[in-house]
């Protein structure tokens, strides 16, 4: 197996050409299909993503088992070992609808701890990587972790359905924050917090979905957990919750 | 007094320069003041940008009125004759937890028809600018009018408060369309609504809020109402629409 660096490095050459290929593939139109509704896109983009990545993956460390989005990967039901998690489009609604703020994803996990993790925010183009081992970086430029804020002096990230239907009693959460954004990304709302822009970050999310941002979330000293502030089972699909410390105790404490 | 063009070319320069000391600004600690409340903030920035703009248009157009957010304007009590309407930093709350996704914004009214607009999106540094004579560019490149997409088949801008509280079953519109989005800045979200990202987008906003965005939106064929349908009053504060001909009549039948 090779060491985790040249690994690494290995990951950040497949996910670049990938966004490479997402790019190109805008200037032309893109088959949309519905997935469980209209509310829930997948395109040969996000397809044609998960292939490449598979087969990227798969070179650089055959021992590991896939879980992917789009099904091309591995009957994944246990965390033994190591295990990728690839998102080819997080985002798929504002990819069609906005050609914007959508990401690319890929998390290494290795027992179920997380190891490696990329977020690529395509438009921006920036990849936010990295892992306990080696801290998490904006492109070339290491980032420090985010001020410990609580609620009540900042932004919260809060998904539509959740906020509209006041799950949690989220619509608190949004009343005792500064105010509540509303990106429709995981991979968008994750690097927000990363970068301090939001405290955090709530949203019913499949493990593709947290994979990546949990490693880079978790590295910088946020907390990522259930809604219910127990731990997230990396396999299960769950309302999780990205925050700083402070930030994370309160939406814990309002929502149950 | 200066030709149409002239004077767009004048105020662009001014825009650029009070964007570079928007940035410069960004370098050091930034004064903050609440407004109204802790949700109403306003920076020493706000209140420089707004004289320098003030200092730039009267030098522009010395028989023009000024309405700005701050107060260094005028007492305007009516639109006839030339009005410009400043936003010195739109998004303040964006501004300070971000330092990103928030708006310079300058109109210019004669008789309270729209003239000239402009929209400076600083973090990316996109200004959008334009009117009825000459069409609607960001930066360099001429804008065509966005898609007639309905409500359904789109995304749409909703302001925190209005659908946390559901005003004007703006919970409703959320669930017909393809999803809510919610980005903090009246700016940024006419500006998404311009190239379309959003179908539309609904806030209770101030004249300077609104002013640069409608002359942009009704350029480009879009529309710009107050929420029950009737024709803004270019001096009053209400909840307006921003949206396509389509889901312009699809939320004003849901909202009332």
């Amino acid at each position: 197996m090779m060491d985790l660096k040249e690994i690494d490095g290995q990951v950040q050459q497949l996910i670049r050409q990938v966004k490479d290929d997402t790019i190109q593939s805008m200037s032309q139109p893109i088959d949309v299909d519905e997935k469980t509704g209209r509310k829930d896109l997948v395109t040969t983009v996000d397809k044609r993503n998960e292939q490449s990545l598979i087969l990227g993956l798969r070179k650089i460390l055959p021992e590991a088992q896939i879980l992917g989005e789009e099904g091309f990967g591995d009957q994944v039901t246990g965390t033994d070992g190591w295990t990728w998690i690839v998102d080819p489009i997080d985002g798929t609604m504002n990819f069609v609808m906005q050609q914007n703020h959508f990401a690319i994803m890929i998390a290494l996990y290795h027992d179920g701890e997380g190891v490696l993790g990329y977020i690529f925010d395509v438009m921006n183009d920036d990849l936010y990587h990295g892992g306990p081992a080696s801290g998490v970086f904006r492109n070339e430029t290491k980032l420090e972790a985010p001020e410990d804020v609580p609620l009540r002096d900042s932004l919260i990230g809060i998904s539509g359905p959740l906020l509209i239907e006041n799950q949690f009693n989220l619509q608190d959460v949004a009343r005792v924050s500064r105010g509540p954004r509303m990106y429709g990304s995981a991979g968008i709302e994750y690097v927000a917090t990363i970068n301090g822009e939001l405290s955090g970050y709530i949203s019913y999310l499949r493990p593709w979905d947290f994979g990546a941002g949990k490693v880079l979330a978790e590295t910088l000293g946020l907390v990522v957990k259930s809604i219910d502030g127990t731990q997230l089972d990396m396999l299960s699909s769950t309302v999780v919750l990205v925050a700083t410390q402070r930030a994370s105790q309160e939406v814990i404490e309002l929502a149950n």
